[in-house]
């Protein structure tokens, strides 16, 4: 019985720019960016990724067997040298409360398992008897990251020991939580757990699995627990990624619903790789790429998680996170599908509030075409009059014609 | 510049049930029935498929190396004792005739090429001095079949040979023609010369292009030259295939219209392989998948050519040629489309007349599953009144719900 | 510094008959029955394989989760209800003393690792503060059993385990131990621990390590640490298997050395799969597929262990095992290798003593073959007479002519 | 029932150097270098190669669709333009004629089959009634070259096309024919008529069929039809290509014997690419590949056909060609055979006279090894003297070390 997340969660995360290694200072000049800017337009969450418990982090590459910052019941805290406030014990209750002074949420990343560290120290479990090493899943380990190790839900404590952990989040104040190593392979189990412990809190926290591919056969499931699951792996700002990501869309797009997102992965826009993969850059997609992107992201409404560092925006990037017409899309409209394929040419639909209702003409070819849509592949038996977002240009009739540059878009607001 | 076909053709095609061996009194058995039981449905051609020159042919294999018949101008001519009202030079005149005496319309297969037993004899080409062993593009040889070689249209006499076969044709009467070995490998020349030589008669004739997988990479070209042509290799009554054309019609559908017939092939139904591959039986088809089949057939607006026996036709068989409301799709639909698929259910939308639409709820799987298609996603954004054309049942409202059995479909015609 | 291990190792092994669950008295009737039958014959080892620590081990199927028998310092050991001479605290001490005052030998399987069980009750290492928890290598399972967890090497305690496990099993008198789950994937450390606890231990231990694959790119270290290793996976009793077989010897016998033995795996023959893989049975290899396999492992040098329950040996069984002219070859010949291959026919040779050559002759195809081996590819160049192995039949000439059945061989003796 | 071709032919062959173009002048140039320098060493035949009947051949490429020169019996000719003493119908006899004068042999390439030109003018056959197109297999054409049609064996006139042409060689005095576009496909027919038209000569003419990789499971009928044959596509100077020829070495060297000569292709060394593949250059391979190649050709027993233009040669590249103790390996050893391998090392022994052994060691790594083979793999087991041929450093013992460059090779004479 999960709450329900109404539209697509829309804020920043601190992975592509930061990877593994985001302080409180550019957490919180992040979030004072966001509620200056695009508090207004609908951006809310603000995002720790991975390993803010990690004190010797660096990059987007792990210390494999770090030191960790545990507690004496096997739970992880923030390392205080990266993130100040938390010292004494306040956890990320301090970051939390400015942010939500603001107006804005608050969410983390966390891994499936319990920490290897505290099967080693054999700690404790709150408001169990039972110890780390007896509730773990020894073998069921992360391939990428070596910091934890799964969670036998079989086992007395293994509940208690994820509702110790999300409770304490809750306490923190968080409204986000991002549990990666979990939906590929897909642990149902432990996907159950997190559900059930988030659930107790009573609080509404938005539930984020990762990494994808989440397996659609699981689709039933994945409604049923979690609010948003990424339908791929890390998403970047290459080419052949985004086109790829259409094939994505086509496969998903009918089980989008209020409260079931999935997730085409953070917007690597803007300046990013800082400290994260890639290296330190102004996004490799091309403006019309970028509007591609965007296109796409709001026509399946995807959540939009912003990923560069917003205070290095420049205008252009700034823009498409301000643009209302796209956001109205992404928020508010309904039945978005994939139309049809046609060479290089994608046609996307989309409904809107009455009588409106959106295309986009995308080109994932390498050179400039001329497409054609007949409206009647959406239903529409009338002439209209369109008019395309990017560039204000109008279009009549029952055919819509344009002319698409390469990895670009049109997109048409049609009213009847 | 092609004459326009406005509709998918509807015929009969004696591949399925009798391979390369029908005779004149089997093509008159149907002609007869489809004149009285089937000719107001809209079902007109009547199509004599390969090898009517052979006069060993008895089944669906070649006999390699055979003598065909032949004249002196290296064109074939019907084999006098399969067809007794071709002697005396006559070819397939009186055939012809009596067909269209009947109201209805003649076609005929032939392959690509230029018989190879003219080339080794070396006969003459009407209309120029070059012989048939100076056009032919030796090499270029049919892999399934070996009665022909390519003509190499760089050749003088080249088109010459392809105008002297089908001026002939016409004079015969001939109204459909389809053209083996030349889709795939896609031989381009030859597919222009043919056309050329179509034109040059003057007579309206349905140009077929086989076999399939046509490349869809030549879409434009095939829209410029031919009528029909196959999606697909040979399509039999066998589940996958079936179920492996939803791909072929997801592909394919974008480029349907007017003059544009993507081909999903012959409708293995009724009593098929007296003569022909798989054995004497009634179509391997349960009820449920010839009606799936059919539905896809009319959304997707492929040519309706039936396979088998007509005269063996039971009730159901004859039911599914006669039923108006899937003609009525075939015929005069538009933009028919593929809207999504969940799991093991694709769903199809067409448009009709003034506020009708359609809806296929196809369920691929092997198990019964519910069907919830929301009306938004044909562009509707209002509760309608929908009747299922297989059972009559109605249904209404905003999303179409329906139990839909394994290999089965429901078919909804909606009203606005 | 391993000591060497002079002959290929020759013995009986219970997995092949008993799975998991061999017991005492089926350990000592073929104890019995190879110091009475054997003995005299080279046959040595009497080897228990995997799970002798768990108490409900029924078949060759593992159970998930079983609670293992097990001392305060994580240690493994017999399972008294199956072996009850081993109550007291008495290991496999009274077994080990049985065997040897037969004068036998006494092996162990033991699998790679420390008890998942243990590190949950996070107990004891012999000799080290460490607790089971703090060395266990947290992730590294085996694929294929439930039972243990991998040590991390890195760890303090860890060389402490393996020193604490071996030298008790060098105090219950084992003689060979089969270490599992070590060669694939390639465990480099934790079979160089293994090594150095067995040199501590200052006794004359066999040591041979699974499954196979073992990988050939570690062919020296192989050769450093262990006695003998498989170089396949598990080997059953079918002619694919068999034929294969072939490849590995060719790629291994320039490696195979004193105190080197790549190991084809156990003779699956006489009875087995009593309570193992594929039912209980005689082996399905034919007469002709038994003396092709004893063949191909005497003349590559294969460690030979037997995987039938010997009491129920039948007549062509028994003779497989007495027959000296085999054994010979396996123990005491040199630089076997493969000649060549030829269509089905693949050849052999080896040499022996002063003037002593061997020449196996091997049909893989399904028809009787005429073979024809000439001398000269052995490096002899001048007619020899050649005594078969297997039919006493004599044979002279440069060129060994032989009429050899599908799936069979001949084997000569050739003296110059 | 074939003449049997006693040693592998030693030869040049216009190919590598010249492609398609070579002219008289070269080829005279060449015979010359031949018999001033190397013919004592015991290289005999000066080979053509493809397209002798093409004016226009001016590289490698192929022009498809050239004019060739023909008789009116459809019998390719000489192109005088290329070479001038074929003037006045001589054909190539004037050339042969040269050849034999200096005590050397006289070789051409041929392409299966009728040319395609002599199908379109339908031109004679030589002592037949029937015409080309009456025997030509429409359909069975060259992949890479477009000039010939096959030959349909079951027709009349069929046969005494291939004596037509073979009889006339004969008359030119040709001692050795190329066939090309026979032995991959395999072309059994052909093959069988080839063969029965040289016999008629009553010639002695070498039958060498091209391209490989001939199959290996023909290898009885090559045997009994062929002098020698392709085992691989074709030999250029790259070291994957070199690399690879041990797999085929291995697995044809059991067939190898006198008047059976599986072929390795044309030695690529010297002046190659002069109007051939890849361009102008000296070989590309280094002087440790092109001894390890020599090596390997030799022990093989391959036909050695030089593939540059010998009159560039330096000195290196002459030293090669006469190299007697290689020249003797290659003439005159037998049980040539690949021993073992083991990691980048690939050991091959050969027997020679009384007494007499070879061993190769060849290093197909990137890294200098040392390489330790026992003489007990070659049947040898008393101590030796062993004699390194291409440095002439001694070793001796029952193994025999060596250090090995990378891609190189140590060959040992031993003697007993």
């Amino acid at each position: 019985m999960k709450t329900t997340v109404k539209k697509p969660p829309m804020g920043w995360n601190s992975w592509d720019c930061y990877g593994a290694s985001v302080t409180e200072a550019e957490v919180l000049a992040n979030t004072n960016y966001m509620a200056e800017h695009l508090k207004e337009y609908g951006w809310k969450y603000i995002v720790i990724d991975i390993q803010w418990y990690e004190p010797a982090a660096k990059s987007a590459d792990y210390n494999w067997g770090a030191e960790l910052v545990m507690d004496e019941y096997s739970r992880l805290l923030p390392a205080e040298n990266r993130f100040p406030s938390a010292a004494g014990s306040a956890g990320f209750k301090p970051i939390s409360d400015y942010i939500h002074s603001l107006g804005l949420k608050f969410g983390i990343h966390i891994l499936r398992g319990i920490p290897k560290q505290a099967v080693r120290k054999n700690t404790k479990i709150l408001g169990s008897s039972a110890t780390a090493a007896e509730i773990a899943d020894i073998g069921s380990v992360c391939s990428w990251n070596g910091d934890m190790c799964g969670v036998d839900m079989t086992r007395d404590g293994a509940q208690e020991y994820y509702d110790s952990i999300i409770s304490m989040y809750a306490d923190w104040g968080v409204d986000f939580i991002k549990v990666d190593d979990i939906a590929r392979p897909y642990h149902k189990a432990e996907i159950e757990a997190i559900r059930k412990a988030i659930n107790k809190t009573g609080r509404n926290i938005v539930l984020s699995l990762s990494p994808g591919e989440a397996p659609i056969c699981e689709a039933v499931h994945l409604s049923q627990h979690a609010d948003m699951w990424r339908m791929t792996d890390d998403f970047w700002d290459g080419w052949e990624q985004l086109k790829k990501m259409f094939d994505y869309c086509r496969s998903w797009f009918p089980y989008v619903k209020e409260g079931c997102w999935p997730d085409c992965d953070m917007l690597p826009l803007g300046r990013i790789g800082i400290r994260s993969h890639g290296g330190d850059r102004m996004t490799r997609f091309t403006k019309d790429e970028q509007c591609l992107m965007m296109t796409l992201w709001c026509m399946f409404r995807s959540p939009l998680m912003f990923g560069g560092d917003m205070t290095y925006n420049d205008d252009f990037t700034l823009s498409l996170m301000q643009n209302r017409g796209l956001i109205e899309i992404n928020q508010n409209s309904h039945a978005g599908r994939e139309l049809y394929r046609k060479g290089n040419e994608i046609a996307w639909a989309a409904n809107g509030e009455e009588g409106i209702y959106y295309l986009a003409q995308f080109n994932v070819g390498e050179h400039e075409i001329e497409v054609q849509t007949p409206l009647s592949f959406m239903g529409i038996e009338k002439p209209c009059v369109a008019h395309e977002l990017w560039t204000g240009k109008e279009n009549t009739g029952n055919i819509i014609k344009s002319i698409v540059p390469p990895h670009g878009v049109c997109l048409y607001k049609i009213k009847l």
